[in-house]
């Protein structure tokens, strides 16, 4: 199966993960497709389109770039409607959306010290309440569509780590948010997908964290190219045979 | 092993098994014990500490119970403070919390259609990031005891069901966090139980639930009595050998 006649939801898409998911994707989409890419930084964002339109040089499809901060609440109720503004909904087979973009949380507060309700509050809006609300809106709008949902999970959704509270907080959350949508709607696709360690701005940021352990093991990781990660996350969701809610890592035999 | 010379912080003591974990601990204090008894309804929370004293006559520690409404943030910031105020922490050498408050959220909307900025919002706050700064505001005040942090769970924190969205949501994201505080503070004992399915205003909501499958599971269960529950938790507490931050389901062997 490829991608035909497919629109995909990508965030996040200005640096690391994001840009090389949407590359990946690109490659895989065919026909009357729509690859729209959104971030908050609008520098990173159309460096990103500018890539992808140098990579899809000839094809049918088109790319769209949509700036938005998903952190602000007042935002994201209307982002899916704005990122499909103007765009005919009825030539789609398909729809997909990634959730990747996602905050690692301060890693020099350990929980026991996280007591400032508004940081608090920030970090599961952004991280969990808004990925609600997002996926949400992206399932009204694509209602009779065959749809795809991808969460971008972590093996911290799954294993307690030191100095990263918050992040396997959030993580947890919504991997069993998107269980729920997996067993409430069997009609949905739906993958909790752990991408295996990566060097991101996240990774570099573990690197300094206040645990000197969990730096020890962030520096020593044997870390997974970010195309490989991305490669095989579309090879999963071509191949299509995951069960829908299941959290499957890069590491995982599929 | 007893508790001995402890304080214990129960939240949600107005019914339910609030009021069976109460009446479990208490017959468990010894010596120069405090049991703190939370809610925000009054006259359950006054009928539960006259239980208690009742039966707890003649014996040295005290009952106390503090009012509080752990949903509004503003309270939540002092609300141990407000519990210990007045009190000489040195007799004790124990401190228990046991976070059992918690709400369902609405069972007759499911995920996708979960797009209430503001009532995602109280229900993270209350479920989630208000544990999260209690704890922490309790870790602050025990600092130099022996301390135990209880979670009350689910087998939702580890199992998606349909119409639960919210509360398996949120009781992920607490399980995660109380994993994350036992790999950060090896000297705690960190628990989150699993209390088994019993007959409380929470299933008798299952009940009703716009998933006739899941209402159908809620009429059949094969119900734990409160208090059968509540003493199983108090005998690995006593006992004493889980590993912290490990789920514990009331069906597991132990």
């Amino acid at each position: 199966m490829a991608f035909h006649n497919s629109v995909v939801i990508i965030t996040g898409t200005n640096r690391g993960y994001g840009v090389h998911l949407s590359e990946t994707v690109a490659a895989k989409l065919s026909g009357d497709s729509l690859l729209i890419l959104t971030a908050r930084n609008k520098d990173g964002l159309e460096k990103t389109k500018n890539k992808i339109e140098a990579l899809i040089n000839g094809n049918n499809f088109k790319v769209l770039s949509v700036m938005c901060d998903l952190s602000k609440q007042d935002k994201v109720s209307g982002f899916i409607a704005k990122c499909l503004e103007n765009i005919d909904l009825s030539k789609f087979s398909t729809a997909m959306f990634i959730n990747n973009a996602g905050t690692l949380g301060d890693v020099n507060i350990k929980l026991k010290d996280q007591n400032n309700a508004n940081l608090l509050n920030g970090y599961f809006q952004f991280n969990v309440i808004n990925v609600m609300m997002l996926n949400s809106a992206f399932l009204k709008s694509f209602a009779a569509k065959k749809c795809f949902l991808i969460n971008i999970s972590s093996l911290a959704a799954i294993q307690p780590f030191s100095t990263m509270g918050l992040y396997c907080t959030g993580k947890a959350a919504r991997d069993m948010m998107f269980k729920v949508l997996a067993v409430e709607n069997p009609e949905l696709r739906v993958l909790n997908w752990s991408p295996g360690p990566m060097i991101t701005g996240m990774t570099n940021t573990m690197r300094g964290c206040c645990d000197e352990t969990v730096a020890t093991m962030f520096k020593n990781f044997d870390y997974v190219p970010l195309e490989v990660s991305a490669a095989k996350l579309m090879a999963i969701l071509e191949k299509n045979e995951f069960k829908s809610g299941d959290h499957i890592d890069y590491f995982d035999e599929f």
